[in-house]
């Protein structure tokens, strides 16, 4: 069995697992504040071109979004599309924290400016929740990734608003590598209030590093991390492997990123020689091919992919993702595997 | 410097390293489903000798702490001992849930059953919050561990009252191990609904395994995991680090932490040739000596320690841990550097 | 100035009134323990002939809302139409309590049976919350009814998938006085798990009846009444007044629901007199006509009425409601001025 | 059988009922934005001196001081004495609202200034909380009040730290009316960051008045009392009944609170005759007499009183407390009785 359900199969990419292993008889300060940490996010300063931001490592996806819209008070919510992460996949972790999601359609996993005036029309006194902060992810959770005039335009409702932009960046690398893509780490901190930049699907056993640039945001932002279940004893965990990632202008982070978005697009190019459809065009290291049935059961015999909804009653939408680790040769053998397999009846 | 500040200073212990080095590149299931958790949680059952057990991997001590509470109704409370680390280094994560915490004095770190029956005498009508766990730890936040008669009179007046017994387990090898305890794994699960077995200060990178024995606390448990941000997409990270300290009847577990405890008692024995009292007497791996202020800012220059608190206005409480990674040579350039601190004038 | 903004407008209804005068002196219990509270549970359970219940008596309808959800585990979410209150009028007062609302489109502010199955067949891991109850309204937010076929059906699909059926009676004597109404007051209570019977809107000064039909839900509910801040020290008003309002088969309840209702459809038989249609089509005491701006404009100079929100660039949605307080003559006298308004140009 | 349990035992005082009558029919705004809540206001601003505050009427006591708490951050915690009404009495309502309570000793139900300096010096970093507000009341729940020396010494450690100051004034009329006291309503507020003025216990059928005076918690405060279950649909209930309280300068709302406490002296006058101990010297309308068990039973007979707790194996602690509707007869009766209870054998 070969998979291609996730970018979190393997372990860490080599030059991570190099940096843990050589360090890893050191002594360091707990929780975050040892001196990989600190030399981790003078690196992500130095790449994102912005020295005014604090830089918190945090263990996973879920804590960093919960963390950036736990600075909210208790009645303000955020709004995001009904496909973000926050809604649909993380077992109401948000509402935990008392906040409300403001859920709109968006388009292909992307939030448009007029739904956020829309909700701002809608919610006008204080028998509604006060929207304070809009969360879009990048690439978003479709595989599709924002045109610089896309987030530039969301970024001016936001400040006219008075709303916090977060980005969700847990495959910021697949979407910043992409093809089509103009926007670069600079602009991401430009526009936004916060973010993070994902490390566990990018080639790090776990951790993001999580990008406060709006000062309103930043006052003690340790407790909030530590009440939420997500400091790291070890800390310095996290910070070896972006140090790893992030040496060399990212250099690292950004061939990890590449190589997993070249093989989804190799990937998808094969479909496309089938005649097989994309239920949505993406141009990252998620692709979403419309499978007949019989065909999907064939690969099931073989891959492990993820079912993401039926399509109609022959079709079935599934989605592919490859990941630093993903070899050339997996996709060759891909390819022989669907010859086989279409042509069979 | 040399650290004697805590016992999460280093990285992995070599056998964990090693383990996770070897698996590196092998695909698994995401999210703690894989085959490596798995095989660590059956490794955990045989050790424990309790096959009806669920076995969780967490990242850390405090989300342990907060799942587990979180299984109680919003109006029931958990009782601890005032040094107890849910109440007094958690930051309120727990309140963050909802629950309060009813302190309790407690004795050298250890709850009586005599304050249980004072906390259930006053909390007996709606208008205050239902007492429902109490929670306690082994070895305490204070290196002081529980004996089999201890441990099981806590139990047996917790089923009077229908509490659920929580155990936080974060140094329970060092408790297993130390001279004086008379506890077996399988007592902690006897005597216990829930408990952790602590590997972040044990030898692991990150990760703790959290066993349910009580069937009420188990359903839907996973859910719960997620939504405290406490889930590892790579999950398989921590079943890999279990598999390596538990294989063998958890031989590299109890390695580990009798390496802590030895080198501990060792500094108390040095401790002890100088005359220096301890604050409380410890047979773990955390050990408190009373130092002359004098004495202690010579320490200080070339060791980290905790500083615990004033004990009075010339001396101060300190704290020193040791763990799987301290080096007989460490405790003898103590003893060396040690003999000339107490020596100048 | 009259206002048909809501039925909160006025104090209580005579009868309420006089129960509470004449009470005013005598000496009871606190918190809702004293026996007019007890004597109006045993009135209610007579007029919905159910002897198995619990009745609480709560301060008002969010916080009846929000205590019917709170019986809930933290992963557990409930389902509502966009349009129900606890959606899109509590200021986000559920997810404070940590519980995700998952909303669905209905139909006329009634929540369709296939919505609760699609919803039930996209939640089925831990990476979503789980479904567990159902959030419904009679009458509707819009003034709608549900028939006892599609209360019936509801309550079926609710059991297959051991789901809770809540029932927020606001205006459930609206509802079961109302033109096409065929449920009783027996009828909700067999068909839920729990819901309120309303007294805010239709009489009292204030107060709800919380009735808790499904043992599940009974457990250490005065808790949760405390808790969430519900609980009033003179307890004894509410149960005062819902004496007034059910005695003899909850006379003065349907009465004043009844007046209501004939009030608000006299103004919509006035409304379609000018070939004024209505946005939806309800029975009880809200009617949404579909004004022409320059006729609401005139309106709103001697009434105080409620814009529900634009209809196109020419004509608002509007909201009228008549209460138990609203006189004949007030009828007449908007039907005067509208003639002039409607005329003039 | 006569009540000194409590004093919520009656309805409204007379004042306060003849307004509620007077203005029944009247149509008014809901949600505490109509006329008599403005006005109420405005009576309110002038008692206390002060025009730069935001008044709230909230639904209670427990609601007041959960909202107050709930302006702060998630990691931010509330400093109170042990027998704190939130801390003793309130089922966790602020904790569940996310919120620490830090519990101190006190004295006679009174926090002192250095045990603010104590938590403050114990509470420096992010493995604990952040304390930010400091909770008392007056009376407090023992009965005694703060001069204005105390409450003057705790605002300035307050300020010294940063920390908000929260004043508990359920029975702040109580206080200001009883011997030895030396604070105006002008000194409360100029001393405190927020506090409220009790309606419920002091001839109120429900309702306090909660005074916001530090800017910083000001913002979207409705917002707050909705989410939290706390604004009524006719809101002006408690408007109407606070201007009958609070014109001709708080002149209801002294004279009911003197009541209180005049009898309740009367009352502790009798117990000395018998020479009868106070278990504290309270000069409110709360006294809490040693009672030997076999005169308590002899009490309970005929009386209604709170049993505080055990003394000694023969004697009790008992509370009795005198409200706006406790006549001088009552105490004779009570005293005749008395005289019968202690000289029978």
């Amino acid at each position: 069995m070969y998979s291609f359900a996730n970018d979190y199969s393997e372990g860490a990419c080599p030059k991570v697992l190099k940096a843990l292993i050589e360090t890893n008889d050191v002594q360091s300060a707990g929780y975050g504040v040892d001196e990989y940490s600190l030399a981790a996010a003078d690196l992500i300063k130095q790449v994102i071109e912005h020295d005014d931001v604090d830089v918190h490592f945090i263990t996973g996806g879920t804590p960093c979004n919960v963390l950036a819209i736990s600075t909210l008070r208790a009645h303000e919510a955020v709004i995001s599309c009904e496909s973000g992460h926050i809604n649909a996949h993380e077992t109401g972790a948000v509402e935990a924290t008392g906040h409300k999601i403001i859920a709109v359609k968006g388009k292909n996993g992307k939030i448009l400016p007029q739904e956020i005036r829309d909700v701002m029309a809608d919610h006008t006194d204080e028998h509604k929740v006060r929207p304070k902060m809009v969360f879009i992810s990048d690439a978003t959770e479709l595989g599709t990734i924002y045109t610089k005039k896309e987030l530039t335009a969301i970024s001016e409702v936001c400040k006219e608003y008075g709303l916090y932009l977060y980005l969700d960046g847990a495959r910021l690398g697949n979407a910043l590598v992409a093809t089509g893509n103009d926007l670069s780490f600079k602009d991401i901190c430009d526009l936004t209030d916060i973010f993070y930049i994902g490390g566990t699907k990018n080639g790090a056993w776990l951790g993001e590093a999580l990008v406060i640039k709006n000062d309103e945001l930043k006052p003690d932002f340790r407790y909030l991390i530590k009440q939420h279940c997500s400091m790291l004893a070890k800390g310095r965990l996290i910070g070896v492997q972006f140090i790893a990632l992030f040496r060399d202008k990212a250099r690292a982070y950004l061939d990890n990123a590449r190589n997993a978005d070249i093989m989804a697009q190799a990937l998808k190019y094969i479909f496309r020689q089938f005649s097989i459809p994309m239920y949505i065009d993406s141009s990252t290291n998620q692709i979403f091919p419309i499978l007949e049935n019989r065909v999907l059961e064939k690969i099931k015999s073989n891959y492990t992919v993820t079912e993401w909804g039926p399509y109609d009653k022959d079709h079935t939408i599934v989605r592919f993702v490859c990941s630093w680790a993903t070899q050339k040769a997996a996709i060759q053998d891909f390819y022989n595997d669907l010859v086989m397999y279409v042509n069979e009846d």
